[in-house]
């Protein structure tokens, strides 16, 4: 069974077997894998040690997008945060649940975030001291230029919190060179290709000096974290997902062999492959190929009378594919995830069993009709 | 290896190979593995499903404790919480740091919680809206009468928030009985004989409905999770930890195969065989046998110039037994977890292992001293 959904993604078989094993969570070996697996996030974001520390949280990436919002804003404290899709929207809820004010600029479904409306909303509102980013948008599937974003925002003296749950490990991000960024959150299951229950936190190590008191949950307080972190033979605050964990030790020894541009491209590869796939299939992707990122593509539904999503996954799934039966998308769509431990061989198979699946709940080419096809110019 | 620590346990290996598989969290099997392991929780509680709802929570055993608290209790809300040790001071601490008051009843570290002063407590002071109590104290080893406890806080029309995360599964709860308690936090990864990385709560569903709006956190709103599990079809609301959980329906499983009383009887019967057995090492547990509860034992250090403890963990570990190498009593000691899949054989084993650990690290019986013999009369 291939997973095709935007995380958690098929791994590798050597992961799974770690995750197969009873790990004591502060013995001393696995205080060592632990500080290896923070070591290795804080490595893959190629931050410097000296002014970053990776810190882990268990749970999921919504828990670290909230515990950084609490520990570097302050109650009250106002967040510009563009609305790019669904992840944004969920990051502005749990700005304003915590008691944070995230101020939505709107952007949109199938735009890029506009550098110059986030230098202009910055420069009308001082209140704003931070700007917070979804890297790559599962609802549409569009990435956004966060080390461009990120510099407007030093040059306007504010900090930035980046959502890069969906983007870690494949996309560019060179924390060392973006002093702005005071955060990126990320998952051990997306693009590093680990397991689920395990969500970090790379964060300035200024910031979080200064971040005590501030948190309001002992929980989800990364100035905490922080300070646990800095003990002699340091290990989990509380009791962590151990064997995520272990698992996303070895994932990371995975991804560093094979190297941050090579799954890039490797996912980049899987994503045109399923592009161009679809629409031989007669079907139409959301995004024109300029705005189309390597994480996510959806797929908009067949303008066909027997379309059932939930009866396609089904079909699809028969075949050895998993499909997600939602879609974040204003019209029908269905989407699939381009990451995890498989290459444009398998999507292409993928593809095939698509048009198959097509076949058995009556929709063929022709039926797919105008609708079908791809709507906006493709040199766009 | 066999993990003697108070949790995450030893799993059986039908719970391990669970944990060796990609799971896609919304596909319609998935769903239906989420709400069966809900379900099992809820059936263990011991609750009525038309008055309780077990709430599923990816994290740690404190985060849902934190939620507890949170959701039920308004900020600025009081509670009184019994020091009991280390967990109740945690417990203290996640009130405080979300802006709740935990007021303490002082509980002497080798004492049940007298009902009276709890009574007394709950009569002086009627701002104090709940009774928060720790079940099993993993500091100590003591178990508290939480169903006596509840049945007093009922009379005083306080509601009751119980952290059962080292007792659930073993210890006897009947939630159906006990209308005063709102919430039981427990995690997969203690008596259940899961994983670690999930939590849940299971909680009045009056209450859930009342708590809208309260948290302060949508990460850990228990009343958002549950208006999402009455959606037809209900999923996990975030990424969960789905290894985890697919782990845990097999380890439910196996607890209801084995049963709660039985499920004790053996707890209980490890615990016996470590308590005698360490005494005829020359060592001398924390607590009277009266006093001593089924999960956890903390057995005194040696009154030893050699002694330490993490030569004395290396040495086990060396046998094939993990402990582990802190202690939360306030003299010297070390800890043993009494939980997870396996039984008095095994135990007894782990006694001669600790005895030849001992030699290792050059104590003798007649080494230990009269230090390290029993201080308490055994009839208490």
């Amino acid at each position: 069974m291939l997973l095709l959904i935007p995380g958690p993604v098929t791994t590798d078989a050597r992961v799974k077997a770690a995750m197969a094993q009873d790990y004591a969570p502060w013995d001393n070996d696995f205080r060592q894998t632990y500080r290896q697996v923070c070591d290795g996030v804080l490595r893959t974001a190629l931050a410097s040690p000296d002014e970053h520390a990776a810190l882990a949280l268990p749970g999921c990436g919504h828990f670290a997008v909230e515990a950084a919002i609490r520990s570097f804003i302050p109650a009250g404290g106002r967040l510009l945060a563009p609305s790019t899709g669904a992840y944004a929207a969920r990051l502005q809820k749990l700005a304003g649940d915590a008691g944070r004010v995230a101020v939505p600029l709107p952007v949109g479904p199938t735009e890029r975030i506009d550098p110059l409306a986030v230098a202009h909303a910055l420069e009308q509102d001082p209140t704003l001291t931070h700007l917070a980013l979804v890297y790559s948008e599962t609802g549409s599937g569009i990435c956004h230029d966060v080390p461009e974003l990120a510099r407007i925002a030093h040059g306007l003296g504010r900090r930035v919190i980046v959502d890069a749950v969906s983007a870690f490990g494949a996309l560019p991000l060179e924390l060392r060179a973006l002093p702005a960024v005071e955060a990126v959150v990320l998952t051990a299951n997306k693009c590093l290709e680990g397991m689920p229950g395990a969500a970090f936190v790379v964060a300035r190590r200024d910031s979080l000096e200064a971040a005590r008191g501030v948190a309001g949950s002992w929980s989800l307080d990364l100035a905490d974290i922080y300070q646990q972190s800095l003990q002699p033979n340091a290990g989990p605050r509380f009791t962590p997902p151990a064997p995520t964990l272990a698992a996303l030790a070895v994932a990371l020894e995975l991804h560093r062999e094979e190297g941050r541009e090579a799954r890039l491209a490797r996912y980049t590869a899987n994503m045109r492959t399923l592009y161009d796939g679809v629409r031989e299939l007669g079907l139409a992707p959301y995004l024109t190929p300029a705005l189309q990122g390597p994480i996510v593509v959806n797929v908009r539904a067949p303008d066909a009378p027997t379309w059932n999503l939930q009866l396609f996954v089904d079909a699809l799934k028969r075949r050895g594919y998993v499909l997600s039966n939602f879609y974040n998308t204003e019209q029908p769509s269905f989407r699939v995830g381009c990451i995890g431990a498989f290459g444009p061989d398998q999507m292409r198979q993928a593809v095939d069993a698509m048009g198959g699946a097509l076949r058995d709940i009556g929709i063929t080419r022709e039926a797919a009709g105008n609708g079908g096809f791809f709507p906006l110019p493709l040199t766009a």
